[in-house]
């Protein structure tokens, strides 16, 4: 008899689980429902869609339905949602062109995704008031300004996707108003990188409103006009709410399957839920923290791909394929700056994870002293004092960023002390460090600070 | 009673020392005698003052003598010649302005550095050929090029200095012929990147000869006139020899101080030598190698900076520092390239140090497949087949390789397996990287390879 895998969702853990699971074993059945028209897309790649340096919504695309179907022998079904799961019978609903039916499986992976959070304002059903989350909602951004030919709009929210489209928008010509509630864009890389990119942005000629929450959006005859924030109105043709993620994780809460505190499904080390045979990976799931251990929500690409990956395995195999851990690994692009992270460098955020965080905030030069172009990085570095194990990093910086954040990611994954970071054996040459390369000098100052901090009492 | 810490050299490894040693001890006697007139600089520099990036040789100048010694409170004596150690003694002989005396140690560092290996074939004398590695001599070559104006250069040896210094003459307008002896240029960096490197040389219009020995410099009135290679002339206005350089290890070994394998002064995971209380560190002395953990001879500053200090601290602590061992992670720009290696990836050296390499050559995209300007960067990454554990990797490409190989160098560091390596949570975005880091995907490859590996007999 042969063994049914179906998916729910078909974007990068969905279809990196299909892909794997009947590679291992092709007398696997493999199913995937999909309710959307797009599979294995980058959605990461929409911001630069609408600044216009990608030309069409199907460049994103890794693999067609039709490739996934006649080359890799998937049964995959666009226009598709999965309604319900029944964990008992193990059993999903499915609806398609108006009709229902259900689907038996011997597992099943939800993979189900997120969707932009909307915030409760008045002025949301407004013409012009967008959101950037899938291909459909990408192609409208673009549309709009192609068609309406907008000279500004009001961005609401400075996280990742506020702060690549204030970049793609000033890209347009357009004016752009930026709203941010907290006292700090990009909240996660914490106010010593955002201060950064906060200067960055004026440069670039972005309005910036920190501290500001919208009250409402705006409009005239059903087109937007203005965002009201803060008791003032600030003229604007469109509008693009950026304010965050919400894991979809409804379907699997209606099947009595077990969220995890941060709202999206709870797994285990191999990508299992509460329910037999039910696996969830990719941006509706939870995944282990290497730096806490705990459960961490943090939805990015790289973890989809290989969490859907392993668990594609697992199916195949029918032994356990860990996922793997994650360290929050994150690196956005703004304007011209490269922005980092990883881990937990946060020291309320260290603390509340049982740590005695000790961090430092050091500026070096990305190249030799004396080769021209050098600009300054700023780096972030935080170490537990206990056991001198290195918690996590941010770095802002013009170049040399990027990639450099991975040099502290792999010391997270390895369980290096401060001690150990310093004494890594990193390349210099002239144009790409100076001799002790920026880490190197921010575990050199954090070491410092760690012999020099206050023991913690035992009973602390 | 004041100790006296005598430094016998002033670049790199000697001035770390010195600094660190009087700022952790201000009451120690700090004498370093200088051969010559600069101390502290930054040989690396030296290909691009040539090329007229950098203006002036005092540009490449961390530290005056004036701020050693007024500021650090270092007895820096320059001019100075250590011309004899005696260890029984605890003395050194120094020459000085045609005088010579004895100078007592309580602990002695050799930081002599290396120099120039000067090839043994006819013509070396001539006007014209000249090498580069220490400022005096960087002055030289841009002095003829500035005065002479020459067209045209043969460059002998494809190691770092020679193709910096390609890329100098080229955009000096000269034209460039450069001899390797070997079958590729840069040797330490592997056949698989060396292609690739081989390949933009061309394009950058180097007239390349590979496998091809020098026989002689030919000259007319005492100036260079060509380079005779495998029987035939090339025309060329002057001479750079870059064939490698040697420790200055004569001293030492004069003083009968053991010298390793490599040439270069033996050391401890101290930087003590074989005499009591005499260390060594940079360029004369090997360092341990943390893949394979013998002693090698890989001369760059970090090395040099890194073990100076160690023994700095040492010397004024009493307590013994560790210098720490080296990866050999080195990265040298060529032209529009970036090429890097770290360990060993060398599947020969790699066996010869008693492992079972199974080694892979990837390619991958530096950007993600729809993000405008991605350029590949190709990746040899190398593992032993028994503990899965990585041993090395290079590479080369256009954007994102400097900073890429201390991923691998932090892996080598901490021992990671092939395995573990693929499961590192490295940073996505679509300027930067695909999805999946070009670093994990040669994990990916190479632990497939590894699994299929022929098991080594136990008693080959």
């Amino acid at each position: 008899m042969t063994d049914t895998f179906v998916v729910v969702g078909g974007d990068a853990a969905g279809m990196s689980a299909a892909s794997k699971a009947k590679r291992d074993d092709p007398s696997l059945e493999v199913i995937v429902f999909e309710m959307g028209q797009w599979v294995s897309y980058g959605a990461c790649g929409l911001p630069y869609y609408v600044k216009g340096e990608i030309e069409s919504l199907d460049d994103l695309v890794s693999l067609t339905p039709e490739e996934f179907i006649d080359d890799r022998d998937i049964d995959l079904r666009l226009g598709h949602e999965v309604t319900a799961i029944h964990t008992a019978d193990k059993t999903v609903t499915v609806e398609a062109n108006g009709e229902s039916f259900d689907q038996a499986y011997d597992t099943v992976l939800i993979s189900t995704g997120a969707r932009a959070l909307e915030p409760p304002i008045d002025g949301m059903d407004l013409d012009g008031v967008l959101t950037l989350h899938s291909m459909h909602e990408g192609g409208a951004v673009r549309d709009f300004i192609e068609t309406k030919d907008p000279d500004s709009v009001g961005l609401i929210g400075g996280g990742y996707i506020g702060l690549e489209m204030a970049e793609a928008f000033r890209g347009r010509g357009l004016h752009v108003e930026l709203f941010e509630m907290l006292p700090h864009v990009l909240e996660p890389f914490g106010e010593a990188v955002a201060e950064r990119v906060e200067e960055h942005l004026r440069e670039e000629a972005v309005d910036l409103h920190l501290e500001t929450a919208v009250d409402a959006i705006r409009g005239e005859r059903g087109r937007v006009t203005a965002i009201e924030a803060d008791g003032e109105d600030y003229p604007v043709e469109m509008a693009l709410v950026g304010t965050g993620i919400a894991p979809n994780a409804e379907l699997a809460e209606a099947a009595g399957i077990e969220l995890g505190e941060t709202g999206a499904i709870a797994t285990d080390e191999y990508g299992r839920t509460s329910a037999e045979d039910v696996f969830a990976a990719g941006d509706c799931a939870e995944a282990t923290n290497v730096v806490t251990g705990r459960p961490d929500y943090v939805p990015l690409a790289l973890t989809a791909n290989r969490h859907g990956r392993a668990i594609g395995e697992t199916v195949a195999s029918g032994e356990l394929t860990e996922v793997g851990p994650i360290a929050g690994t994150a690196v956005v692009k703004v304007f011209d700056l490269e922005v980092a992270r990883t881990g937990v460098f946060d020291e309320d955020l260290a603390a509340e994870a049982g740590f005695d965080p000790v961090s430092v905030t050091i500026e070096a030069e990305s190249r030799a002293h004396y080769y021209p172009g050098g600009t300054p990085i700023r780096i972030q570095l935080t170490a537990d004092a206990e056991s001198r194990k290195v918690l996590g990093a941010a770095m802002v910086g013009r170049e040399g960023v990027a990639k450099r954040i991975d040099t502290v990611a792999t010391a997270l994954h390895a369980g290096m002390t401060v001690d150990e970071v310093e004494m890594l054996d990193l390349a210099y040459a002239p144009p790409f460090s100076p001799v002790w390369d920026p880490v190197l000098t921010a575990a050199k100052v954090l070491g410092s600070k760690v012999d020099t901090a206050q023991p913690v009492e035992a009973d602390d």
